[in-house]
């Protein structure tokens, strides 16, 4: 006779054993480590949340803590790898086993630890993959999460910075699992509820804010005029082209300029509520100019962004705002967002090959995905038309019967050809593959592919891969804007300039754009101060950006 | 000088009309009407809670009673059109646009409406695709919503059809959206919070039970030895092939069939554990014996279904629950489960053409979607590995570099070469394309496009799709299923001889099957009865169901 309530009776074991440290559900932060202790058993599935932004610290660090005899093997199963106690638990053996989404500023160190066999890899996911796998196989047996403040019932208001919360717990709480929520404070009554108090099973007061990363910012005054060549190129090859009003972007320069150049260079070109309109964005602090303006009527985020709060709060006609007056984002909504809703996504990338697939992974590091596979993927469920992706349906297919044909989603890899370092945008092989290879991945990690690009931007013009009729056509369109790399050398100059005829390849003269214009004086602000103008001083810049 | 808080104003004066009409949060029945007379204004996005299971029936004919003069005009945004209010209001001027994903038994009418200029569509959505709308460019300002029951700070409780209610409330309520609930019951504490009370503006209670559509009971009585042998066939040549682990089924007879052979042909296929053991997936009552076989490791739902609430109850192992024992459902998140975390969807259709396009719609009658698109497309963002969409990937790439070749997942077709009234499954052309010229539609309706589908089974057998290197071979690949339809009888029966010894079409006899033992005695339930006796009682069939 099977047994139907295992996982509800060893829930409330682990309750049961978490219960004397606790009164009622707050536990003291002198006695977190104790209280996972307790409710952790050795393979444990666990979500210890940390995205690109927000992160659970004090649950980390005390997890990093416990004695690997007593809690081993775990296998993490959460969105980022961030802090240095996400890989501490590893070498101690406290964890094992690694699904991930995301590792930028342990990118170096969680490769190392790969090469060394120190982690067992199960996949690196596009966030909303992940959250997709926390429903079916890779539900967790405890969740260690992060809000601002509870009440003693364990009502959690989030914040701003909700995020994957909403995710981790439902997956958790509903499937007999455990949910540990450090907050900065216990409270009488939460400004909000972001997560009710019935699925959260321990507090955990940290007498001080969780961390969150401010990694949206991107200051306007190490914008490049090249950066803003690429940015005016693709506001008036592509923005206005195509008529994009719904789109999300990428972290990056090229894009930040793109932001800041919709108030002046936008103007300028009329596009003013006819594109750029609707976004899936954080709220990235180089959008006020553009919101100020009038150009933005609704921004739904994944998360929020340090310093951008009260901002927030004074536009709830713009943001998704809760009854405290504060952001209340959602990962998993807004990703969903960015994959059913938006015509475009456009971002940067740190090596595309020949056949337009990209990567940011290097040898030495492995950044994760985050967002980007799933944003800059064509979604072949959709159902409902738009002009933008109509248009490049028919580009990609202009012979096909017209009765049966799709649109496209427009995916767009922006960039300067060289990069960083004088790396060169455009290789001959992905370092992802050469990666791969050394690891024994059964799916090298590559964060977009060719057949979901339609178009590459640098600032030697706009390659419209949906007019690609071959192979050898794509590749000579992607040399074609490869500029002085080795591969941008190697092209067929003859067929690139066919390409270019027939507007597969368009240079900065064939839109009207003098490259001298991308002048910085074009950027609607040209500092972090500038936008703490723009904002009235409602935005308040992190430390680390003020230099006034 | 621009300003910020318009909507927000919008929003206090909407809640302040209707506040004279409740008793703080809530308001009696018979008050319905003048309620959303006070908080609609002409023009407004509104979702009326309706999908395929549960509807926010009261609110919709509290809607449907109002003074076109006074409130007109609306847009609809919901997911079902299912109940006749929800065409009423079209008619009368009411509403005039209409973004939907599912509309069965509405199916015939909306037809005639939409012939008839009555309605002004704005797209037929898959579910998720609407989802993401919400929160980019179809954000309601009035959601009129569903629950068991409210507290009188109008936390919800929905029992087991959570389904649409959370992300509908979620992208109203933090977009200066006015929430109004219809409940059975106003409590003092409620069971558990499924929306917290700050999202909701107002309560109506309305005394008695919303409405549930029991759409995913299927009597084991109407199935007949032709589905057996599809799902026989499916089984051996598809679950067991690529080992199928993760996904999700359909509604209809062919999908029923399988379910209730897995304790059966699959325990004599050995297929126990290997196969079918974690699903996206209503709870079919026709699941019930393989998972008191102990074939099911978990069930993730979109929604309930009507009689299987104390089953799902005392299976918290298997399905997620909530604290207070019941199911705990999300549409948002099982269809992401769907769409990213399962390796295969199976389901039948009405009408597929020959290059493998497949639609619901017939001339007379638009279904919609409902999941289908999302569940049944190629999730082009995945980036996790497993056996079998690795090996999908391989068969439809198998020349192509393993480094930089994804995998695919299985979307299977499953059907009788003939259906309902001897209508052939198998058509030259599909009856949405004409639909869509008469409407002049943008995107014909088609539900599974012929470059996501895998596989087509019917009793003739399996056509792969994924081994087909042209559209010749594909169409005669189809043909070869098609048995006795006209377009079987069209097929070069030379080449699918030769597209059969490659493996591309496998006969029952190629997979060792004898048709004769497509018997009713294979079936784990004969009747709906025996469903309730392998429950233990627990399972209680609507009246509809019941003949004993």
């Amino acid at each position: 006779m099977a047994q139907w309530r295992q996982e509800q009776e060893a829930r409330e074991a682990r309750i049961a054993a978490g219960a004397p440290l606790a009164d009622g559900k707050v536990v003291p932060a002198g006695r977190a480590g104790a209280l996972l202790e307790a409710v952790l058993r050795p393979g444990d599935r666990v979500c210890l949340e940390g995205d690109n932004q927000k992160q659970a610290d004090l649950l980390a660090r005390a997890l990093a803590g416990l004695d690997p005899d007593k809690v081993h093997d775990l296998h993490m199963v959460q969105s980022g790898v961030v802090l240095p106690e996400h890989l501490d638990i590893f070498e101690t053996g406290i964890a094992r086993r690694l699904d991930f989404a995301y590792s930028g500023p342990q990118s170096a160190r969680i490769a190392r630890m790969l090469y060394g066999g120190q982690i067992a890899l199960g996949a690196v996911h596009t966030y909303l993959e992940l959250f997709a796998r926390y429903f079916i196989d890779l539900t967790p047996h405890v969740a260690l999460i992060a809000a601002v403040s509870a009440d003693r019932e364990g009502n959690l208001y989030t914040g701003p910075n909700t995020e994957d919360t909403p995710t981790v717990v439902e997956a958790t709480a509903f499937k007999n699992g455990v949910v540990v929520a450090q907050v900065n404070e216990v409270v009488d009554k939460v400004p909000r509820v972001d997560i009710p108090g019935d699925r959260v099973h321990f507090v955990v007061e940290a007498g001080r804010p969780f961390y969150v990363e401010p990694l949206f910012t991107r200051d306007p005054g190490a914008i490049t005029e090249t950066q803003i060549l690429t940015a005016m190129l693709a506001l008036k090859g592509i923005y206005a082209e195509y008529g994009v009003r719904r789109l999300n972007h990428g972290i990056g320069f090229n894009t930040a300029a793109i932001e800041l150049l919709l108030p002046t260079y936008g103007e300028r070109l009329g596009l003013k509520g006819k594109v750029a309109t609707h976004w899936a964005l954080n709220p990235h602090p180089t959008l006020i100019p553009a919101i100020e303006s009038g150009w933005v009527e609704q921004v739904h985020c994944f998360g929020s962004e340090v310093g951008m709060d009260r901002y927030i709060s004074a536009r709830p006609d713009i943001f998704f705002t809760g009854a405290d007056g504060s952001l209340r984002s959602n990962r998993a909504f807004c990703q969903t967002a960015g994959l059913y809703a938006c015509d475009m996504f456009i971002g940067s990338t740190l090596q595309i090959d020949l056949e337009g697939h990209s990567s940011t992974v290097t040898q030495s590091r492995i950044a994760g995905f985050g967002g980007a596979p799933n944003m800059g993927s064509d979604a072949r469920g959709r159902r409902h038309p738009s002009e933008p992706w109509l248009r490049a349906g028919r580009e990609a297919d202009p012979d096909g019967a017209a009765a049966l044909r799709r649109g496209r989603k427009l995916v767009v890899q922006i960039g300067e050809t060289f990069g960083d370092k004088n790396a060169p945008l455009f290789v001959e092989q992905l370092d992802a593959l050469l990666l791969a290879d050394k690891l024994k991945l059964d799916l090298a990690p590559v964060m977009v592919y060719a057949d979901d690009v339609t178009h590459i931007v640098t600032e030697e013009g706009i390659a419209n891969l949906l007019l690609c009729r071959d192979r050898d056509e794509r590749e000579q369109a992607i040399r074609g804007v490869a500029g002085y790399t080795p591969l941008g050398r190697g092209r067929d100059a003859r067929l690139v300039e066919r390409l270019r005829e027939r507007g597969v390849i368009r240079r900065p003269e064939d839109l009207g754009i003098d490259p001298l214009d991308a002048d910085r004086g074009l950027l609607a602000a040209r500092s972090i101060k500038d936008l703490a103008h723009w904002s009235g001083g409602l935005y308040q810049p992190p430390a680390r950006f003020r230099n006034w």
